[in-house]
Order: structure tokens, then sequence, then C-alpha cells
């Protein structure tokens, strides 16, 4: 998941600040304390990531879903073990990251004593960054693997219209005494926070990654209604082939709806979304290489950045980002400022900033 | 996994006449009669999808695998079950067509216990278009999930020279009374044969598929060295992340080597492969929607179609060319002729044409 651009208007905030805050915002929603603090320390912590379309930004979008109770502040959730590797988690409308922790940990937990765990979440929200659950898993020693699906904003390769939605996959897995590597993709080649970000500025989308009304490739940010697929016009049938595969397993598979047919985030405020993620978490214990898998990968990650060109392993320009974050931290935008007082003044809490 | 353009010098040979000949072709080489036949219908039903690179052309390369014992006709093979719903399967420098398809078979056989099964091969070699495993469980009736990797062809996203395989990825979901919805593709935009095609037809490769041998982007076929991850100049990070993590799954964690440290298919035909591929087998009954999976996907490919541009299932486009290479027969071409004459001398058999 790539990180996004700080813009020239925004107050660095200290992440511990920020998540205090968000806590309090949360539990006065009407969450519990325990689901308020995991769900302001996921979105602080995907913020410190550089990941700011999912991070601190959406938590007025998440007071309003509260608010209205199409997210659930204390959903009746419960595990249903389906089999002795698969387990489903029924989320009553409850918030999608607190529920995608639950989910994760539970994989984990099945994992350790049968191998491998897949959990699937049905009737959830918006699970914010899989790379969260994808590393939670690596850091209880698991290979995680993560799913989530969303409403429709991709057009199909070939089509003209938004069909999927950027449908996310996740890889994490352990390394010793360090943050896991870390893949978390969507399978667009542009979010399209990406296409507002260049409305907004005035630049010009990449090549190849969005369409038009009519369907038509467009650079244009103010013409474009939908991004397109990985790959692009030449070999987008990957991306999307991608995108409809995890929208089965997240969608039909766990009894919630696919593509158009999700209830949209931001458009269809009072709609409950019916989203779906899927979790799967190995044990490399189980696996013939599973002893030395940190070393190998610590291995590799030497031998790539002594390459030419020094690529790196996925997850590291978030870990940069995290330390600089830490460090400096988090800008918080103009508007965004505004939106916070807003949220504070509501629950006659102090604003972070 | 994108079909090939057929030459004008092929002659089109009936697949029943490839399977058999092929069949006393593998026995001949020492094979047992089901391995034989196995493989041979693997690499027919390959040709048949229209994915020629993977299909009947590469029975030489086997052959002489077989011959000089780097691939072993009658692997000690067997599956060491780790846990209740993992195992590993020691491939032995058997076939690896052969060992994935029992892998897959074992993966499946555990998930209709576990809910989930996951089977790794370790000391495998060249296990064809993994698109056969994942096709076979949503055959079965499960989800697979078939991976693989490769030695060296693909530069790394920021790289200048190669280091991952072309790493691919294969999702089968199950159809009612059809051939099952299969993704199957490589983690590059191209695979290295079409570069191969492109010097010898002449024709300039895709802008941002592949880079020289100072690391910078060629579209001439003569002067590319490696093939580039999906997404391009821009995008690459993901199909280059995804490489990675596929190489990790199918590598280290099951004792396997990585990237460089892969002996490589055809220069250096006199190392076993150690190649590993990794299967996961989901129970949609399972799972929430299981039971209404297939009439869902039905209704997804209905909606697709009837969307402007009417876009396909993934899958789709190698069912219709089977559907016509069945009718018409698999293009040979002549270069290929020659060499399916000089295995059949060598065994002393009639040629397939």
């Amino acid at each position: 998941m790539s990180t996004q651009p700080t813009h020239a208007d925004a107050t660095p905030v200290p992440a511990g600040t920020l998540r205090n805050w968000a806590t309090r915002c949360f539990a006065a929603a009407g969450m519990g304390d325990d689901d308020a603090a995991l769900l302001a320390a996921s979105l602080v912590q995907t913020s410190l990531w550089g990941i700011d379309s999912h991070g601190v930004a959406l938590l007025p979008h998440y007071l309003d879903r509260l608010a209205n109770g199409t997210v659930r502040a204390r959903p009746n959730t419960h595990i249903e073990r389906t089999a002795a590797a698969t387990a489903l988690l029924h989320a009553d409308q409850g918030h999608g990251i607190v529920v995608g922790h639950r989910a994760m940990a539970e994989a984990v937990r099945i994992a350790s004593e049968q191998g491998i765990g897949a959990v699937g979440v049905k009737n959830g929200s918006h699970c914010g960054a899989i790379g969260l659950y994808a590393r939670a898993a690596a850091r209880a020693g698991c290979v995680g693997l993560a799913f989530t699906h969303a409403d429709s904003v991709a057009v199909p390769h070939g089509g003209k219209r938004p069909f999927f939605g950027t449908n996310p996959i996740a890889f994490g897995f352990p390394r010793p005494g360090g943050e896991p590597l870390c893949l978390d993709m969507a399978t667009t080649s542009i979010p399209f926070g990406r296409v507002r970000n260049a409305r907004r500025e005035g630049h010009p989308l990449p090549p190849d990654t969005a369409v038009d009304a009519q369907g038509d490739w467009t650079t244009d940010a103010r013409a474009a209604v939908a991004v397109a697929p990985l790959g692009g016009r030449e070999f987008g049938h990957k991306g999307y082939a991608l995108a409809l595969v995890i929208d089965l397993l997240c969608g039909p598979l766990l009894g919630n709806p696919y593509g158009p047919h999700i209830p949209r985030m931001f458009d269809a405020i009072d709609e409950p979304r019916r989203v779906g993620a899927f979790f799967i978490a190995l044990d490399p214990a189980r696996f013939a290489g599973g002893a030395a898998l940190s070393s190998q990968i610590e291995a590799l990650a030497q031998e790539l950045v002594a390459e030419p060109g020094a690529p790196r392993l996925p997850g590291d320009p978030e870990i940069d980002v995290a330390a600089q974050r830490s460090r400096d931290g988090i800008p918080i935008e103009a508007g965004l400022t505004e939106l916070f007082r807003a949220c504070s003044a509501r629950f006659g809490l102090p604003a972070p900033l």
C-alpha cells in the first residue's frame, strides 16, 4: 500500500496525543474501552506507516457510522468454529477493524493447533489497512494472509463502468527483532483517494490508471470516475482477476454481497456495509523451512539490498515513514483539523490540535 | 495466464494423438504408467487451454531431465502430515506436475476433514501451469490456491538485474456443470517466452515490460535480458512484492532455495531443480455462503457480461481456446515437430506427426 504526499498546510501531532484522543472519541461514541483503544491504536499505526487514506483521517467517518448505528458500537459478535481449522466470525455490523483483529487472532490460534487456520468475517464493515492483520499474524510468529473487498470503484478489464472495489491482498512474514515483512496492496494501480487528491491539487493522473464516464482512459482527474486494475491498459486482466477472486472469497463464500451489491462506504451512509474479510494464518513450524524462515528472510533482504539499485523488502518504506512520524508527529491537514475539532465538540472533549 | 499466438508453420494435431504419444514417451523414459498418463494429460490440457509455453512444448525438456536423472522417473515421494491441517510432500526430485497433483489432492482431502488444508512441496521440479491444480481443487468442490516459484528472470522493482522468477499465483472456484473459474497469472507483465518470440519475429515488446543488460527499460527484444514485475515502471512494486512473498512461501518456508539460488531450468540442465510449490484447498461448505457459492458465481458472470464491454470471468478465454483446439487440433510448430520426431526416435516410437 503506497504512502501519500503530505500537504504544506499540515500540522504535526504526536502519535500518542492522537491515540488518546481517538480512544476517548470512540468510547464516547459508545464503544467498549478495549475496542475503542484497539481501533484508535490501529488508525494511528496506519497513519504512522504513512497510509493516510486509511488512518486517523477516517475517524470522523467512523464516528458518523457509530452515531447512526450502521456500525454497531457494541455488536453481539461471535465466532462459529465450522471445522477443526476454519471459523466464521459473525460480526453483527461491528467495526471492521475490531472484528478483523479478532478474526486474525482466531486464525493464529487455530494455526497453532492445526497448522493452518482460516477465518471469514460475515456482516462486517470497513476493516482499514489489511496490513494490520497480516502484520499481527507475523508478530505472533505466523505467516498471515488477509483479504477484503469494497464497494465498486474499479472498472473491470474490458469493461466501461466501476464494478469491483480496490480489493486488497496482504501477506505478512515474521522477522526476528523487527517489524514483519508485509505486502499490503490494492489490486488497482492507484486508490480512488489519489484521484481526489489530484483533483484538489490540479495534477494529472498517471497514464492507464483511470477511466472517464464513457469508460475511456483518461489522465484528467476531474474527468475520472473509476480507477483501473493493476496492469493498466494491456495487463489489467491480472489486477481485475485478482480483485474478482478476492471478492468471491470475502463476499459470496462468506454470505456477503459482491461488487455493485456492497452498500457504499461514503454515499450510502445510512446502510449497513455487509462487508467481508478473509484471514489465513500458517504456522511456519509445520513446514520444513520454518525454523530457518526468519534468518532466510534476513539473508534475502541483505542479498537484495546489495543488488544494483538496492531493492527493498515490501513494508520497508512504511517502517521508514513510521520512524520519521514517531519522531516528528503525524501531519494533520487543515481540513482534517476542522473535522477533528467538530468531533471533539460533539463529545465535549478537548481537541487534539 | 495468457495464451500465445500460433505460428503460420504450425500443424494441428488431435489432442488424443498427442496424449497417447506423450504417455508412451514418459513411460519409455521410465515413469510408471499412471504417472506417465497424468503428466501427458496435464501437458495436453495446458496446450488445449492455449498456454503453449507450459504445454506439450516442454515434453522434450522433461525427457532430457528424466534421461539425466535430475528429474526422477520413479521418485520415492512421501507425504508427511505435520499437523491436522498441514502436510509436506517430500518430492525426492520427482516431476513437479505429478507431485503437484498429488499435493493438491492431499490438500483437498485435508480440507474435507478440517475445512482447510495446506500442502507444501519440498525438493520438487517445474510444475507446469499452476492453474492445473487450482482447477483440480475446484473440480473436487473446493476453492483452490496454488503458488510456485522459478529461477531468476524478473528484475526487482528498483533493481537492475534478474532476481525472482515469474512466480505465479492461481485461484480456482467451482462452477456448476462447467469448467472452474480460474485465475492463473505470472507476477510479471509478460513471460520470458514472449521475449524469445518477439526476438524471433522481429517485434518490439510492450513498454515497461523488460530491461536490458544495464537494467534500463527497453522495448527491444534483442536487448532485453529480464522481464519486469506486473505494474511496470510506476506500479511494479506490487508485482515485485507478490513475486517475493510467493518465493518465501514456496522456497524458504518449505526448505527450498529462493530466487537466484534456484538451479536454472534450462541452463543448469544437470542440476536438480529443488523447486517448491504451495497448495491450499478450502471447503466452501464450512463458510456461510458455501451452499450458494456456485450460483453466486453464475450470477456474477451474468452480471459482468451484461455490463458495457462485456467483461468475462478469469479462465473463460482458456475455455474458448480449449473448445476450438479440441475440435481443430493443437498447433505444433515446425521446430517442435522436429523435436518430437527426435523424441520418438530415441524410444523407437511412431512420431505423432
